[in-house]
């Protein structure tokens, strides 16, 4: 696909439109997951090779920033970036809308509630876990 | 992918986690597109076989609905539905985190404050139209 409009969906969608790359900022950014091999444990059992696929295309988009771990020297850390970090009101509306409409849905009430009552307060006190 | 946990990211991703379908739904939901012609007219060039597949899903899970056009019987108009409607505010942040980070973007300085104004009342001024 080629955005040359530059229209707005189009390029968030370049860049995040795509599964696997919103369930890794999940678990990077919603459920706190810092390592390769934490990823490829989630349960929706990401295959190795679209794993390595996506966390380099969200580095190369400044989503996310890998560093070496200087507790152990052959692994890396990864963290979300300001620009990643920017997508938390998405995909709090994502769960909001998925709340609402799958019955069954994990979202606690709890959770719902503190994101419906302020859900910039509710991105805000993510933010500040990685700054 | 199994979501049989329930997370309310997969949930939304498994019915619109795909850049077509997001696309489809931005020409219905923003862009006020109605008919198949005009889908598969928009400047990405969404293969007909994509946009026929795409459009069957949505309708399917009651994103959107279709029905035959009383002016024309040959063709059929697609409109979104409540459920459709309610990612308004999702796809509002989508447009707001794009035109932050893509300096050539095409949302409007005028569109973008009226959002972060006042964007319950910008997704209920869209969703009235279909009302």
């Amino acid at each position: 696909m080629q955005n040359r409009s530059h229209c707005p969906i189009v390029f968030a969608l370049d860049l995040i439109g795509d599964k696997w790359s919103l369930i890794i900022l999940r678990d990077i950014i919603l459920f706190d997951k810092k390592f390769y091999k934490d990823f490829a444990d989630s349960q929706e059992r990401i295959s190795t090779n679209i794993l390595a696929d996506r966390l380099a295309k969200l580095e190369a988009a400044r989503i996310i920033s890998k560093k070496g771990d200087t507790e152990d020297k052959k692994r890396f850390i990864y963290r979300p970036t300001e620009k990643g970090l920017a997508l938390i009101p998405m995909m709090l509306e994502m769960v909001l809308w998925s709340a609402q409409y799958d019955k069954k849905t994990a979202a606690s009430a709890d959770v719902l509630k503190r994101i419906k009552k302020d859900p910039v307060k509710f991105a805000e006190d993510i933010k500040n876990r990685f700054r």
